[in-house]
């Protein structure tokens, strides 16, 4: 048993340090939105499988793990040849997300604007930088069909990337009819649409000539020269009426918006607006968005106007540094026989703001301090030998 | 599909105030045990199938929530006859801590001091005040065989409960060997220890009476005798010598303790001290752990010492309230076209401390400032119609 103690394959144990970072970001980001009239929400991890395969999910359905039906449902399924399974683990926050206003829209403002953060699971072949449980973290409006939800949105994104210290992200903006228009004035059918979007979100890979080849080889030539000669004007494309509102209510922050006309973001469910979030030192998007009007009413039988930002939390940790917190942090070491006055101490040190740990006096005291240097501590000092009261000690620095 | 959009059985929406609370009372408990130098850690919400049933789980081994193999594995398993799952969903956070520290230990800290805060998952039958997903909120110390590791974790939990409005909760107390000294003393043989913890277990439901009538059913009116002289010299039972230690070192808080030489404490995996936090508000437990020093060795291979205590967030939450944040929180109402003054004005407030909603005028102003009244805004302003700063602004009160 002692060999293989690891975390399940492409899931991770984080380490305090680790933790910290990740907590910090996250409160932060969160507490952004919230000042902007957000409500943090929770749903289950779990969501009944037949949700989650539905339709709404694209490819992502494909990734669902799925949780065994239970008891005697279990061994009826087993012996029946009927699926085994009854709940999947979430693969995103917006299913859910539908799924909770459909059955709460009674109890929530007429206008709800959602705060999520929270981990899904995708049962993706491990690589690097790709995790099978790895943390969301959402802000969607839904009842407003104004340009005005698209508007908080990027708005209190750039804003929350800015209180972690990521002041220089841009947002790439696209529509999905300007899309869907542009690809019709290639010259491609309406049924091929979809095929064409495939293609076209390939641009950063494969570059404009190798966009332009493979809608050739699916559409022939024709097309191929006129996806040759919009391409060529991309960098010189100007905001479109459709999007204009938001580059004037977004102001100053509107220097941060790039429209882009061959934005086309995977997920099969949006309808208007589409974002993604971009940073310098990430060479995949960092977030990412859009409006998908249709999906709610699949739950609800009416319609609801819904739009959404997710920050991608696993690729923006690795551009920002742990903030120190500035605390005192000490670390009381003590002899055994002290605990009392250890405790008592420590009490009296917390209660003046500081962060205080408890140390029985190891062997090698060198090698403790340093350890806890290493884990944000900065200060020592002994309790006993006639060391009694919080005035009595000495700090010494650490590390 | 209209019909059926609830959460899955057993499982949870939480609505955005009741979100708030936990969220409230979740933090200061952990910012708590960060004062006293606890590190917090996360492990995946996934373990392998077989460490969650490897016998160190009790019970809740039968409560596993099994997710299936994928791909070609579950195929090939279904053919063979073989077990079809090889995760599962963790039901407590002390296994999957055992696990990471057996994985880690090289990177921690000597003595490791650790929080947990997360959802665990058992797949019970429904029935009120018992949920499928619930949050554990954990505090372990692994590498100490010292009192003081005892002391830390029933000081850092009773000011725990104080800071979130608890300061009435008392700990009961017991140790497995004094337990296991008691049963011998009733002329239980070593080998019925257990079938005799399981009945002193039911104390709280069917009394003294209704635990001799028991025991005397299972091992002979002699041991029922001796049980029912016992069980009635509980309330002047003096501390023993084996947990003196415990009083002497918590000083003033040791008057929140309350030796019980009954208390017995589910899991199995308990070697030594157990704790049961009670509130004079609460029918059950709202918290409890104990000694668990053979655990950790099974996954390294090397014993290592631990004990750990966990406060039950699902009961405490109903202990407390929701405390207003004192924040002046703001609806602006505007006029379509005025988004990018509102957005500014909104900047401007927020930078001043303000929580700030922007509406778009509905139809029902009456209505929707009354529903954000309920959801803690406490003023509103008009923009738009001449106002174009904050300092035009004019807040009236709300609800």
């Amino acid at each position: 048993m002692s060999s293989q103690v690891n975390a399940p394959r492409g899931m991770r144990d984080f380490l305090p340090q680790e933790k910290l970072k990740r907590e910090q970001l996250i409160s932060k980001v969160v507490q952004g939105y919230l000042a902007r009239g957000f409500q943090q929400i929770e749903t289950p991890i779990l969501e009944d499988l037949g949700r989650l395969t539905s339709g709404q999910g694209g490819d992502n359905e494909k990734l669902v793990f799925k949780v065994q039906k239970r008891g005697e449902e279990f061994e009826q399924a087993l012996q029946a040849g009927d699926e085994l399974a009854d709940l999947g683990l979430r693969f995103d926050l917006t299913v859910p997300l539908t799924r909770y206003y459909a059955s709460n829209h009674a109890k929530l403002p007429r206008v709800f604007k959602a705060i999520q953060t929270g981990p899904v699971f995708r049962a993706e072949r491990p690589q690097k930088g790709r995790y099978r449980q790895f943390i969301q973290c959402d802000i969607d409006i839904i009842g407003d069909a104004s340009i005005l939800a698209e508007l908080e949105l990027l708005s209190a994104s750039l804003d929350a990337l800015q209180s972690i210290g990521i002041p220089d992200a841009t947002i790439r903006v696209n529509h999905r009819e300007l899309l869907r228009e542009n690809i019709a004035a290639l010259g491609v059918a309406e049924s091929d649409a979809l095929s064409a979007m495939i293609t076209i979100d390939k641009l950063d890979k494969v570059g404009s000539v190798g966009v332009a080849k493979e809608l050739g080889d699916k559409f022939g030539a024709e097309v191929a020269d006129r996806a040759t000669a919009w391409l060529s004007t991309l960098s010189e494309a100007e905001v479109p009426e459709q999007l204009k509102a938001l580059w004037q209510g977004l102001g100053a922050k509107s220097a941060r918006l790039r429209f882009d006309p061959t934005l086309v973001r995977g997920m099969g469910y949006y309808t208007g607006t589409i974002f993604e979030i971009e940073h310098p030192g990430s060479s995949s998007s960092i977030g990412g968005g859009g409006r998908y009007d249709g999906m709610v009413g699949k739950w609800l039988g009416t319609d609801v106007p819904a739009v959404g930002i997710s920050l991608g939390i696993e690729r923006i940790v690795d551009l920002v540094q742990l903030e120190e917190s500035g605390l005192e942090a000490v670390v009381l070491v003590m002899d055994a026989g002290s605990e009392s006055t250890a405790l008592e101490i420590q009490q009296q040190l917390i209660a003046q703001g500081m962060r205080v740990r408890i140390e029985l006096r190891p062997k090698n005291l060198k090698a403790l301090l340093e350890q806890l240097g290493h884990n944000g501590f900065n200060s020592f000092a002994i309790v006993g030998q006639g060391v009694t009261q919080a005035g009595e000690l000495e700090f010494k620095p650490l590390g």
